[in-house]
């Protein structure tokens, strides 16, 4: 085993100690943003911090660093209030790392995404993503530690394959072809070990429907 | 396609709702996380919310429901300001998640964990688990469309295996035995497609190293 210290990790240089941090959390989301901008100029970007918030309202959440490739996503989602998140599928993941770059264009057109509109928001959504969801914005928190800040959006509708929808509302992710991610850049294809059922003190852990 | 309104998913079904929902923001990542009372009982509680806030500091953030399992870490963690982050490995995601059941004992002993302790802080470590990360407590945030909270903590200690750590501070994760979770049961193991160069406006992605 290897250990660090808080002192260690002060003490790192700066792109190690990136990676990291970045590694810590554990396996990550991987998701297209996409917005437009007021004057209609589309936006893409690749997120790895999106979480759930809850089911009843249905509320996702995602970190933002202002300082970034993400400062157009907070521009034009504080703007007009909408925001699509596609999830990234095993066939596209290397043009989504690349909407990580600074481009003065759409990352649409620079790295080969199709935007796609619906009537129930503004904001594009990725034509080739399998799952999309399409959400308005509900509240805005800055994080005063790092500058970071904190959208939390309501779903107005979600897009899944048919087939990939559980009798139990369970969207089986893996065969829509998502992906996940690890620390700043990498990619991988996952394997399904078991869903296991609801836990209870007094029996051990079973599989759904088992 | 299917495609679900607002409308559609606010006349749900509760669980299927609380099924589909939970899929939606893609793959999680699964961590156990370990607190003591200030009585000194350990507690161990499985959390698919944790996620990387920022890398300097080092600050990694938990959404917590205070209605759930989740409440006697919330205590713990708010008593104490300290919780510990340990990865769920292959060899022991059933028991982990055994430990999201309503115990009333220490979920240590209840699902078959070894409480480990460092001199950095007095919260418990698994003795089990690959990557561990120590925090200490650094901002509570009540996000009051729901009632969940946000807890962000500042790393203390990380212990790894040597191995799984390259040279450039990107932790192996997948190497490490890590699993990545979905929805609320799902778990998965992985599989790395690459590792991805920073990315540049006129250069197509290329893999790390490449």
């Amino acid at each position: 085993m290897t250990t660090f210290s808080a002192s260690d990790i002060a003490g790192m240089e700066r792109f190690y100690r990136v990676n990291l941090i970045n590694s810590l959390s554990g396996f990550k989301s991987a998701n297209l943003v996409g917005t437009v901008s007021g004057e209609g100029e589309t936006n893409l970007a690749i997120f790895s911090q999106v979480f759930h918030v809850g089911a009843n309202p249905p509320l996702m959440g995602m970190l933002v660093r202002p300082d970034s490739a993400e400062r157009h996503t907070l521009r034009n989602l504080l703007d007009t209030g909408y925001f699509t998140l596609n999830h990234v599928h095993e066939s596209f993941y290397r043009q989504a790392h690349q909407t990580s770059a600074r481009y003065e264009v759409s990352e649409f057109e620079a790295c080969g995404f199709t935007a796609q509109f619906t009537d129930a928001l503004p904001a594009p959504y990725v034509a080739e993503a399998q799952v999309k969801i399409g959400l308005q914005l509900a509240q805005r928190t800055d994080i005063a530690l790092n500058g970071t800040i904190l959208i939390i959006g309501r779903v107005l509708e979600v897009m899944m394959p048919e087939d990939c929808l559980l009798g139990d509302g369970y969207l089986d992710i893996e065969k829509a072809g998502t992906i996940t991610a690890s620390a700043l850049d990498g990619y991988h294809i996952t394997q399904r070990l078991a869903r296991l059922a609801y836990a209870k003190p007094n029996q051990p852990a079973r599989e759904v429907g088992g």
